[in-house]
């Protein structure tokens, strides 16, 4: 795909001036960090990736030259995307992506894009995400939840007691309130752990649930 | 495709409070404005699009409520992005999705968005356009020009001589300049007309190109 | 005048580094691009300028190396600032002074400033358009107008159906709403090419209607 | 003049909901603060105002009802803007528009504007400060004095020791910077009561050497 | 402390209009959400903070209403600014509290704040980190990096390869360099969690190390 | 303290590239201005302060090279925070510590949190104030005037007379709107002074009042 598509860019692209020219299609992040040797944790959970997806997310990769950061990011990640929750697996990953626009997040963008477009069977959801989660047709409790998110990406210290009555108007518990923010706080992590290592997402996701 | 996406959501969307809530699904934007009778060239021009792209984009259905307002902006649009010029015709939708990426608007990231994915036919292309384009592999040439674009957008009002001179460092001559500033400019424009009326893209877009 | 002028400044002006520098006062915009020979419709254009303004607006002549572009900004010009609307030409007017504001177009703001003042015979009301539009004393009417127009050129995807609303609580139509964005968008745009361009306003904007 | 300007404004300017609404036009701000009597060094200062300038600036007014605190005013005023200094009149008077374009005062962009003019005879000067100070043609030592003082206004935590240096690589010494940052200070504070208080310029800035 | 410090507030605060009022000083956060039964790793983490700090820092008793979440935020922690790293104790906490303040979040600002000052037995630098970090006296090798962790909590997207090359230049790995986005990248998420919750440092922090 | 410290410090800190390293801790600011004699008025006040604070503060031996300079900012300053208000001394230095939070001052977030600390003799209050005044547990009228202050330093020109009555909403005449007004301004220069010249505060500042 992307020897044909050279051909029709009139500028052939010249590598940028930095190591990121040697770094080849393989690479999942512009740090050299050698893989370390997977505990058996590890190596059964990549594997269930594999089974699940049919691949392993370019993230864990990049975690994985260090074994306690890797299970350390992987433990909280399941907990807060996977475990029980009052938010839907589809809400967290619709905060995940509408926080990941507000920090332009490309590896966070195409991957969770990816899991809005899958989880709620709606391609068009996905990209309103990415682009601006105030065009989307949502319920007034998404609009809250997202609202909520989004603000508190971007300007949290504005965030007060009135931020949070506005969420439990429309019905979310106190622990609700917490995940919201737990999400929200995790994707202004990873976006950032992202963004500060050039973290390429795996090619995969782009055409997934279009 | 809405329908089973529907019983995804935990939450049902309800209508949001305003008139928005009475739009059916093929509403193009928020303003009641019924189509005025097509002019001969712009029945000759829509039979065109319906020929090549199979639909009228619709932007133009928009505009279709006035003819003089309808033929100005299919003039206008026509001659910056597909009569002659130093910038190729994926240059100038490059262009069109990093601006419309800074000012957020969901048409325009859909619509143009697809078209670079078409002329390039690299869909990572056209995602990176619209989510980050400094994590783009690009030339120099590119990287330049959309810089401009960028900062144009963002803050015209500090565009200096060093600027223009840094894209006469690529090889852009001074009609190549003017056409990158009147594109970038013609979706600042856009972008604000489609973000003002709430104007919605042909979903066909989503899956071209992917 | 700039002659005297300079006798008052302590310090030289010394030319800048770039070729800004070789251009004469004459000069319109910081590109070389000669003048192509104008279209009948546009010399009978350029010539009723001269008789009802007594010139041919800069912008005209930085537009005239291309006769498409010249005639497609003419006519899309016209049609919003001059052609019937439900907002007077004053109006369009100061949303063209509030948005250029916002932007800081140094042309912009000189050439539709002095439309304002010629246009209202109130030399305040362009000073503070081009100011700070909050200050004036303004019409319910002209304040929602003035709001949404800034609002859009700011933050142009936090636009909702309350911003809207907001129109049409103090009487907009839809079309009205059009044009207000129209009219908004349209400057976005050009103060955009003015400002890539370094495009300067015939001098003769600033002493008119004082 | 405002009485012809109001049948030019196709809608009837309302009165703003408040207390502004109850302001006749020889007001000065939006606070009802009755003037002092004035100190006799007070007294024969505004002597010298009307003597020299025909009237006295409605800021003094505005700080009259406390003499403490005109004097105070004018004392620091004068020693800034007046004494002698490394800076002269007119760069001081530059430095007070530029700032006042950053926070867009309306009351010093009128009567610091009006100043601009008046010192360097130049009309154009003076609107090229208020609008856009990038887009005047200044030598590098005005462009450095109000590259720092705009810097000073808009983000004045990230001033360091390479800010200062640039004003000593362009010949200004310790005092001159002082000066600079006591000038751009003292309108940082000017263009805050001002706004804070709704202050209106003398109506007379506005024709002066246009 | 708080009621002696009343008597010298000439307004008597009232409580603010929400459930924050009904708060007595021992709260936590805003949200009500009850400690959990400690699982024995837990006890005895929370029994050593007692033992070596004097107390447990609320942020642990905020998490502590579920113990899978607790367990990942401290294993996630102190792997981040406890295990052996290329950057210091110190560096690491440096690093929290210059994001904590462009974040604005008062309970990291207050316990990090205090870190810097115990572990720098510098008292005036913690007070440098959580003011602004451009008026420390820093060595390259801090201002790299506290550059580095400061743009990329401000503005992520702009991270480019440039960027980490500044941290190479002064001698970071590329270990280092993840280890530095990791930090930042967590103190982006706590601080968003913190100020999500309202949750209070122990007051305890305010006097150390002073 | 310093020379403990920095055996704490992994790097050791190395000057800074420019004149900053040539400087000694006793220098107040980054400009070589040297003391002029002082008036008998000012040897006077420098007595008082020595008596009553047992030290000059470093403001005032900045301006002291000058005492034309020197006497106007004490006589305004004295004005503004001592003399008879509507504002009791600790609002008004309340008011200084946010402004200044906001400017990021480091000279008067230090000197001013320490009035905050001792005056309302808690230690805490003086801490919210510098971090986010949000954050802390204010009456109505504490709330109301610091918003206030707070957006007009960082947006001034969107001060309208709905700021204006929300204070008088809580009790605030028309000259306590001119007092918050006031000390905003004032510390708004101030802060720009104290960046611009890189002034340090004296040492002592961190341990009051803790």
């Amino acid at each position: 795909m992307a020897k044909t598509a050279q051909k029709h860019r009139e500028t052939k692209p010249t590598p940028p001036p930095s190591d990121a020219a040697a770094r080849d299609d393989t690479d999942i992040t512009a740090l050299d960090l050698p893989p370390a040797p997977l505990t058996p944790a590890m190596e059964a959970y990549f594997a269930r990736c594999e089974e699940k997806l049919g691949f392993v997310p370019n993230v864990l990769k990049a975690y994985a030259f260090d074994m306690a950061k890797l299970e350390a990011f992987v433990t909280m990640y399941n907990d807060l995307m996977l475990a029980p929750s009052g938010l839907s697996k589809l809400e967290r990953e619709m905060i995940a992506v509408a926080v990941s626009s507000v920090n332009r997040c490309y590896y966070c963008l195409v991957a969770h894009g990816a899991a809005v477009r899958t989880l709620s069977e709606d391609p068009v959801l996905g990209e309103l995400m990415a682009m601006n989660f105030r065009a989307a047709r949502l319920s007034p409790r998404e609009r809250a939840m997202l609202d909520f998110a989004v603000k508190l990406t971007a300007e949290p210290w504005t965030i007060e007691e009135a931020d949070r009555e506005a969420l439990r108007q429309v019905g979310f518990s106190a622990r609700d309130i917490w995940d919201i923010a737990a999400v929200a706080g995790f994707f202004n992590m990873s976006n950032r752990v992202a963004s500060a290592t050039d973290m390429r997402p795996n090619p995969v996701y782009h055409g997934q649930a279009r």
